[in-house]
């Protein structure tokens, strides 16, 4: 019912591969404690944006509230690691990430349009990615859980898209997300051995 | 009724001066200013020392717990902020948090336990300021909200102190502490010439 109202996740240039998702389940311990670590992440990289653009009062609103519901999601995610007795413990991030963020060009006004594309995209890619958990997790009540993040994830992402047109122009915005969104593909073409959320 | 409930705050080994007083309530605009970035700042050292120590399962449940209502206030003061037209800009921190960040050992675990003492002690001046200007404000509406944060501060100082008792001997907590603590007086004893949360 929500995700009629949701924008349309169509800026991903590849879908990702029925390796992943295989990968995936069969790790789902590990996908799990990943998850913890890329909600936390998000909640940081929003915060940090906050801390770097604090003048900008329409994007320290909005991502004050992605930084409190990737909060909420990391508290909910802790709780499935403990209900499954999996110990926290840090794991060694994918190369996609610091791919992403090798891209965002580190002149200002450059540098703030590609941290708030480079965001979206990897919320556009997450809730693609707990989509296909929803949809393949052979245990129906972790689908269910998955399923219910979903939405938030394609609402950033919305979020990410609406800032940078709030302090863009829109051909700007448009071919740098283009630019931006073929590399975040590239980045997945070759399945990372160590299961991920982006591996 | 809730405060009674509270940890009592008697760490603080000397009382803010009424100098201080004076200097907040001649420029409230700009407290509420500086205590907007003082939430942030305060879910930012959160969310970073659950990145630093994610295997600590019960510092990380009640630091994203933390970083969650400090977010929440985040949101509340900017809200102040946007109903009093004052423009959300960075300003200059005062050299207190700076220079109880300089007492932090640097090898492990002394990192840990003087972390959590540092933001401990930081958040019960917190509580004992935001007190001060739930007192002396003249505006009611104002006093009464720094009123309703002031139990959160005094909850989440307590909740440092435990987190330190828990992963720490507590003769070893007790004796670090009362050293930070008389640090962080001497860090006000001059009142700071601009006016902040901890000038």
């Amino acid at each position: 019912m929500l995700s009629s109202a949701l924008p349309t996740i169509n800026i991903l240039k590849q879908p990702t591969s029925s390796a992943w998702v295989e990968q995936a389940i069969s790790n789902l311990d590990i996908i799990l404690l990943d998850h913890a670590q890329c909600e936390r992440k998000a909640a940081g990289v929003a915060l940090n944006l906050i801390f770097r653009y604090p003048s900008n009062a329409k994007m320290v609103r909005e991502l004050t509230k992605i930084a409190r519901e990737e909060l909420e999601h990391f508290e909910q995610v802790n709780q499935w690691l403990e209900d499954r007795n999996i110990p926290m413990r840090p794991l060694t991030p994918p190369p996609y990430g610091a791919g992403l963020k090798a891209q965002i060009r580190p002149k200002e006004p450059d540098r703030f349009l590609d941290s708030l594309l480079v965001s979206g995209l990897i919320e556009a890619r997450s809730h693609e990615r707990l989509g296909l958990l929803a949809t393949h997790c052979p245990e129906p009540k972790l689908a269910k859980f998955y399923h219910g993040l979903m939405a938030s994830e394609a609402r950033h992402y919305g979020t990410y898209w609406v800032l940078a047109d709030t302090y863009f122009l829109r051909e700007i915005v448009a071919k740098r997300l283009e630019e931006l969104a073929i590399i975040e593909s590239e980045l997945l073409v070759n399945l990372h051995p160590e299961p991920r959320i982006h591996s």
